[in-house]
């Protein structure tokens, strides 16, 4: 299934599906498909979200309410084929499963294919798992792709209505939960030798532009002493940043200079100016804000001890998205059940949860995935891993189905 | 005199003076004309070089050789008016006042005007003082400017004579010294509060492009302890490069980092590639290439530490041209008797004097410059230390004279 969504591409030889493009109508119509011949009822909602919905097969207090299970169709450029579509396929494979195993719920499931994580095309992200968790930004049907063309337009043309963005979201008393599943995108459940890990939160992230203010000059007449290099400065606050990071292991605290510009870049001039970006994430909101707190504090004093000057500039900040411990123990038990060990982790990327969370409670389940490479044509989980997250997807929803029925409506 | 030059550019609203331009031409023919009015034979060589001729006041043993004063007249794009043109302003100077003060002297002296001391228009560099000193690599001839031009059909138009460029060359023995006023532009002098420095050599540099190369990585997913970051492992380096130029002090070296890019720079993509350039430069060749040794193994205990290679390939070396003790002398001399501190320093920056090391002894008095400033139309020396240049260049030479009348032929 996954080697078939990834014929529809809107690129030339690699795999890139924008949110409202002709090769993300296309995958929404196998998507849609598919979940017609696992036995659901299929609709595509106001923002382009696709919907397979199962009815309760056991309904009893909970019967008015609906668990969630959802990733994302669209993807970056030059994508890898599990980012997201993996989360669609598993949800799928697992209702489809839960008929056939004749499995009682006493709620409905919603498998949910959203259209807009990655937010390449316009600029804009999770606009599809904002609608349907009610929180959309109205503003963002306004927002332009690269050829001006606004997502409301693109958004008529794909089959959408922008006009009852309103009608995608869920009543929050509908909603039981929302879980996915997704590939890691990092190295560590290869590194420990595990093909299963259960998501603690998504982690919030910072992001900074720093610019460095020194003084042009001569690289062959100023000397060492009476220089104010903005790139030599630059170098001591990257390697701050990184000790801060390192410092911050235990709340899986990561920090990135991903781009750096150095003016004038000559081979013999003296940089003036150095322009960089500080990505900086953890798996709470404390620890990252302190470390952004320390940050200031140690650039200064390097910017001060150079005679150089030093702004940190934030541009983007998201909070860290818990999720729920009721989510986290029903996806470990899976694993457990599974004869595999038991690892919990933050997810250093964002996902749709970050949305669904404004709607409800958030559980999300990774996969192993080869060397950590994800956003690129060479991103792999195994077969066998894949089939172990569809397991334990089931056995998460029969211990909600089990919840459910033994402490009532709420859970 | 240097305003009037400033006024010939082949930029529109800034000083821009390439090599055989029409700007270039036009500053040829007042300089020629200036030297004329100070009583000099006036000449072009065959590559453009402008020479001013004082035959002898009284012609001894040393009667047969010349003294050579000298800068260039061409600038980089959008200049500041010092660089050069003042050494070229101060010989003319020098010798109208000589003549007007009626000071003889044993030997010749020649006034030279360089056309390619920059080296921007051509992929050449001091290709009028090499002619001069003998040492001209034929082959810079067919090098081409931007617009396909060879440097020969230039100089043709110019009015030198491509074909005749071994007649630029002085005799061995026809040559007593080479001496020259320049701006030190660096900011040493300002900092000490000195109008002038006696120039101990030319510094040698050598110039490398340096590749980290690492992984790239998602910036949330990849945990610190697992990253190969080339950003981060460039920063170290660039900290040990500035450390080990620290150490050289005494040899007056310095490195720069002048120019980096970081690959695929994007906020949240872990760097795979960093390529950055390094200028080193050091009075003596020893300290310098003992430099490059020693960060060639810093770099490579670097790259180790953090699971990335380096490789620094080598793309421009010159040897330092030292400046011969008894021209020092002289300056220091001069300074002396005009009641300044003696102060000697190596240039940072390049020469004519590093062609005319191949003819012989290379001698360099530096002006005080205002904040260091140089390549910059901000660029500026003050009229009375101009002034004191111009009156210790004129005591050199009369110590020269003394010298030669003493000591006989050879000084």
């Amino acid at each position: 299934m996954l080697a078939e969504l990834a014929a529809f591409s809107d690129g030339d030889g690699n795999l890139t599906r924008l949110y409202l493009s002709p090769a993300h109508r296309a995958a929404a119509d196998r998507v849609a498909a598919w979940m017609r011949d696992a036995g659901l009822d299929v609709g595509l909602d106001a923002l382009g979200t696709v919907r397979g919905r199962l009815k309760p097969t056991a309904p009893g207090r909970a019967g008015n309410r609906r668990l969630l299970i959802g990733s994302h169709i669209d993807t970056v450029v030059n994508a890898g084929r599990y980012d997201g579509m993996l989360g669609v396929v598993a949800g799928i494979l697992a209702v489809e499963e839960i008929r056939a195993r004749g499995i009682e719920l006493p709620f409905g499931v919603d498998v949910l294919a959203f259209g807009d994580e990655e937010g390449v095309r316009f600029p804009t992200t999770l606009v599809s798992s904002s609608a349907v968790a009610g929180c959309l930004v109205p503003s963002d049907l306004d927002a332009r792709d690269a050829d001006g063309i606004a997502l409301r337009d693109a958004l008529v043309a794909f089959g959408g209505d922008p006009d009852a963005a309103s009608s995608a979201a869920y009543a929050r008393d509908e909603a039981l939960a929302y879980i996915e599943v997704h590939i890691e995108q990092g190295p560590v459940l290869e590194a420990e030798g595990l093909p299963l890990g259960v998501v603690t939160s998504i982690a919030g992230q910072s992001r900074f532009s720093v610019t460095v203010a020194g003084e042009a000059g001569h690289a062959g007449t100023v000397p060492m002493a009476l220089r104010r290099d903005a790139l030599a400065a630059g170098a001591a606050m990257m390697l701050a940043i990184e000790e801060v990071a390192r410092a911050g292991g235990a709340h899986q605290m990561v920090a990135t200079v991903g781009r750096l510009a150095a003016r004038p870049g000559a081979v013999n001039v003296i940089p003036a100016e150095v322009v960089f970006t500080l990505d900086i994430r953890a798996d709470a909101d404390a620890p990252r804000l302190a470390a952004i707190a320390e940050l200031q504090t140690r650039l200064q004093a390097i910017a001060n001890d150079r005679g150089v000057s030093v702004t940190m500039e934030k541009f983007y900040e998201s909070p860290t998205t818990p999720c729920a411990p009721r989510l986290q123990e029903a996806f470990a038990e899976a694993a457990r059940d599974l004869g595999l060990a038991e690892r919990r982790l933050a997810s250093g990327a964002g996902h749709d949860g970050h949305a669904l969370h404004h709607l409800t409670d958030v559980g999300m389940l990774f996969v192993r995935c080869r060397g950590g490479i994800s956003h690129n044509p060479a991103e792999f989980a195994a077969i066998d891993d894949m089939g172990l997250a569809v397991e334990a997807l089931i056995k998460a929803v029969e211990r909600l189905a089990a919840d459910a029925a033994s402490s009532g409506d709420r859970t």
